[in-house]
Parts: C-alpha cells; sequence; structure tokens
C-alpha cells in the first residue's frame, strides 16, 4: 500500500492518520502544534517536523495529505515546494477552488487532487479526533487530469471506512457554502441572540436552541477561516437566506400566514431524510476520467475500487 | 391527590397525562383526535369527549390542563366556560399573553394559571410522547393572583420529573422567540436554502447542517402556529437576528474579517452550556406571590414544594 504522510493533525488529519493507520497503510504525520504532537506520539504514531515528513514521503512516494488550517496552507505548499516538490498531494480543507489556486501558485509542479472529508465536530485537535470519525462519511474527491492520484486519494477515503465522492472545486464551494458554512452563520447568529438577554430565556432553552446553536462552540477562528474563505460563494447563498427570512419578517409583521416558509423548510428537511434513507442504483464501470466527471453531475457516491473499476452508488 | 384532567393528548399532553398517572394522579383525559384517543386507550388511560371530560374535572375539582394546538384553545375554553366555569385551569401552550387574554375572553371565571414546558420534538401526537420527556424540564409556571392554582401546577411539574420556572406571562413570550421560535425560523430557512439546489448539496451535508435542520421536521402547521401567535415578540428578534447577519453579509462581501459575529456566537454558546452545568445557589423560603415575583425576576427554578415552603435553584 502507498504510504501517507499527514500534515497537521488536528481533529480531521488526526483521525485521517489514525484511520489509515488501522487499515494497514503506513502512515506518519507532522504538526505545527506541541500538544498535537506529543499526543499523537503517546499514542504511538510517528510524527516528524513539517520538512523531515515531506522529505521522508518524498523518498517513499508517499501521498502527502495537508490537514493543515486555511491560513497556513500557503506556508505548507512551499515546504511541499521545497521538500517533495512533484509528491502526490491532497487535502482536507473546507474550500477546494481557492487551495488549486494555492497548489498552482506555491507548489505548481505537485500531483493534486483536492479532498473533503464532510465530518466534523464542535471540537477540534488531536484529543478530539478517532480513527472512526470518518466513517460513512462522503469524502469529496475533486475529478482532475492525475486519475492515478484520484485513486489514491479515493483509496485512502474507502480505507478510512468513507465514501468518496467526485465533485468539481467551484461545484463543492458552492455546496459547503449552503450545506456547512450557512449553517455555521445562522448557528452564530441565533447563539447570540439567544444570549443577548441575559439568562432567563436561556433557561427555557430546550432542543430547537441546543441543536441549532450546537456549532457555534468551534473555535471562532475556524469558523472564520472556513467562511472568510469561502466569501465568494457565501454571499449569494446568505443573500437568498437573507431574503427568505425578510419575507418572514414582513408575513409576521403584517399578522400573515408563514404558510411558504413553513411549507419550504418542511420539504427541505424531507429531502435531506429520504436521500439518507435512499438506496440508490448502483453503477459499476471503468475508472476514467469520463466516468468522474459523469459520477459528479449525478451526485453519485464511489463505495469500492477494485483495479481500474469504480462501484458507485447515485441518488434516487 | 388532585385528580388531572388534560384535554388534548398529542405529544405533550399525551406526556402530560402519562407522567401524571406514573406518579399516582389520578388522571383522565379527552381529545378530538380519533388516533390520538384510541392509542391512549389501548394503553389503559381513560379517554372521554371534552364535555364528559369536563364535567367529570367539575365534579372532582381537578386541574383541567389545555394541551391543545393554539388555535384550538378559543373553542375549548368555551366548553370550560359551559361544562366547568369556575375550574382550576392550566395550559401548555408555546404562549402565554395571548391565552391568558383568551381566557378572560372565554372563560373569565376560571381560575388559571399558565404553564409552558419547555419540550419538544420533531414528531408529535400521542405516539411521540412519553412518561419521560417532561423530566428535567423547565416547566414555566407564570405567577398570578392565585396561590393556591400556582401550586396545583408547579406540583403537577414537578411530579412530571419537571422543575417550575416562575415567569412573566410577557417575558415569557420574548424568551420564547428568542430561544424557541426564532430557532424554528432559522432552522426552516436553512432547510429551505440548503435543498434548493437538487441533492448534490444535500450529499454534502454532515452534522451542522443536520443539527440546524432538525426542527424544520416539525409539521408546518405547529411551526405556523407557534410563529404565528407570537409575531409581536418574535418580530423584534427577527430584526436583531437579520441585522447580525445583514452584518456578517457586509464583512463576507467586502472580504473583511467575521470577528464579531463568530465571537458573539462563540460566547452566546457558552453562555448556555456555562448555565447547563451551573449548579447555582438554593434557597428555601415560604411560598407568597412576592417570593414568585423574585424568582421569575432573578430566573429561579423551583426543584421542590413542601406544605408552603418552597425550595428552588438560582442561576450561577
Amino acid at each position: 500500500m502507498r504510504p501517507l504522510c499527514v500534515i497537521g493533525l488536528g481533529l480531521i488529519g488526526g483521525s485521517v492518520l489514525r484511520a489509515a493507520a488501522a487499515a494497514g497503510i503506513p502512515a506518519f504525520g507532522a504538526t505545527a502544534s506541541q500538544a498535537d504532537a506529543s499526543a499523537a506520539r503517546s499514542e504511538g504514531f510517528q510524527v516528524h517536523s513539517v520538512t523531515e515528513a515531506l522529505h521522508e514521503a518524498r523518498t517513499r512516494d508517499a501521498l502527502v495529505c495537508l490537514a493543515v488550517p486555511l491560513p497556513a496552507v500557503d506556508e505548507v505548499l512551499r515546504a511541499v515546494a521545497a521538500a517533495a516538490p512533484v509528491a502526490r498531494l491532497t487535502d482536507v480543507a473546507s474550500v477546494k477552488a481557492s487551495v488549486r489556486s494555492a497548489v498552482a501558485r506555491h507548489a505548481p509542479h505537485a500531483r493534486y487532487i483536492g479532498g473533503h472529508p464532510m465530518v466534523g465536530t464542535a471540537e477540534s485537535g488531536w484529543r478530539a479526533g478517532s480513527a472512526t470519525l470518518l466513517g460513512g462519511a462522503n469524502w469529496v474527491v475533486c475529478p482532475g487530469d492525475d486519475l492515478e492520484v484520484w485513486r489514491d486519494v479515493a483509496e485512502l477515503a474507502l480505507q478510512c471506512g468513507a465514501r468518496a465522492l467526485p465533485m468539481d472545486a467551484e461545484r463543492h464551494d458552492a455546496a459547503v457554502a449552503r450545506v456547512s458554512h450557512l449553517p455555521h452563520l445562522l448557528a452564530a447568529v441565533l447563539a447570540a441572540v439567544g444570549a443577548a438577554d441575559g439568562p432567563l430565556p436561556l433557561q427555557l432553552a430546550a432542543g430547537s436552541f441546543n441543536d441549532g446553536t450546537r456549532v457555534a462552540g468551534t473555535r471562532p477562528e475556524l469558523v472564520r477561516a472556513m467562511c472568510e474563505g469561502n466569501a465568494e460563494a457565501l454571499v449569494p447563498v446568505l443573500d437568498t437566506a437573507l431574503e427568505q427570512l425578510h419575507a418572514a419578517r414582513e408575513t409576521l409583521a403584517s399578522r400573515d400566514e408563514l404558510e411558504t416558509l413553513a411549507e419550504a423548510g418542511h420539504r427541505g428537511r424531507r429531502a435531506l431524510q429520504r436521500l439518507r434513507s435512499g438506496h440508490g442504483a448502483e453503477l459499476t464501470t471503468e475508472l476514467t476520467a469520463a466516468t468522474l466527471t459523469g459520477l459528479a453531475q449525478r451526485g453519485g457516491v464511489v463505495t469500492r475500487l477494485d483495479g481500474d473499476t469504480v462501484t458507485a452508488r447515485l441518488p434516487d
């Protein structure tokens, strides 16, 4: 199996390292965080400096997985260009178009395929992760020119217990604005407004407030990095949300009926539940660039790789 | 123990009936829903017509608990006025000032004390409830002129495993706009926007979207009844949320830093967690109107009633 080098051992990087090692992949890591490094070492993992890790990756032709926070990506890419310029490279960052640009700028010879496992908790750091965090998750693996590295990354996703979801960088960024960054903004607003009048309203908080504010417990700098880093895709989605919320405000202010929003919200929630409960059609075919493009357009999820054959499930 | 008559056997009414019966309170009910009635009867509960139940409540001097949806409150109050005009009366509706007005209009001689147990799920109907749903919940019991009935209702809350929280109707309505109705509106907007671009974005939905949209699974007519019924308190809270979301939009559009919102959201979430983990000071004193007013101002939660003595916990 191709070795794995994980740079950044926080929640996601730490979980990838543990899951890959548990699956038998020779895996090692690096992190700028002393706390994460010693926690990982105490569990028996090899943790080097970033430069050492990249040198080892070059020697062993490892897949390098960047799992550092967005603001640190440029610096690590420059280290990649210096120590392992033609490395097989992926990442787990929550935006894809800007990381692809950063790779083109700072490590133009790397064989880069963007990735993003769709998991997360309000917690962060090595100790918040686990070998099972990625289990059952959809892991976006952007189609690119390099089919061989696409296969490496998809194989890593599958070995970690996830499923590989081919999706273009731009489409991914628009989608996560909708289903990940907007939820973080709304959770922050809800938590801020809910707590703005002292402890009395909070005494009445039950499930709706607790669930709706959970991700506001995320470290503010992580929320900022995600949302600011995807501002271009997030602003139009936020405008749609503002429009609907304004309409609801006018409806309520004129003591009119809130039917439109209540029904649309309910339909949206049901669509999510249908998608999750659906089994979908299964498709087995050759792994080609065209296959990935087709799967990306239809929302197909890769559940198996076998030689040059790919098995995917399509949404109902 | 004073008997209990529950009118409306959906999620909340059904849970109150079961919890009260489990605590040894002689309890019976009524519902306009054939499905809820036969489900309750099949579990051995006495279910009458509304008129029969109210007649029995009058004969046995029971506490009558209205647990019907808001749009049905007026009609049931007229039935109370006809069959048990001076009944001890409470309710579990999600708004308090308008129910108080409705009681003054339709059943002016009833000894009414407003109530609202802060629980709920996206499910509804008898089958969604349980004897334990109310366990550990804060149950708002509005202070009023009738200390004896206040005690009846607080005792019911405690017997159901909840804690009684004295809070004025207006204060309650403003608080639930903040921590219950706003979350429902935001969940609806999030679910609607998330599902507006087909299944592909939903393939990327993980914890933040799932938690943030959970209550959008509530029956739309229940969401409407809550929000429309509390429009007066909800509009200003919604305006605050819109203001913060607009500010975030401008910040993102000008590629500025989202620090204010991210920090405020995180602080709000921490305030909720602190309140929940805090043990607070305990206070034991005589149950008087002044005691309830004082507890209502400080957010005290009644955990025990013993003769004319009340024990409460104050927030930290």
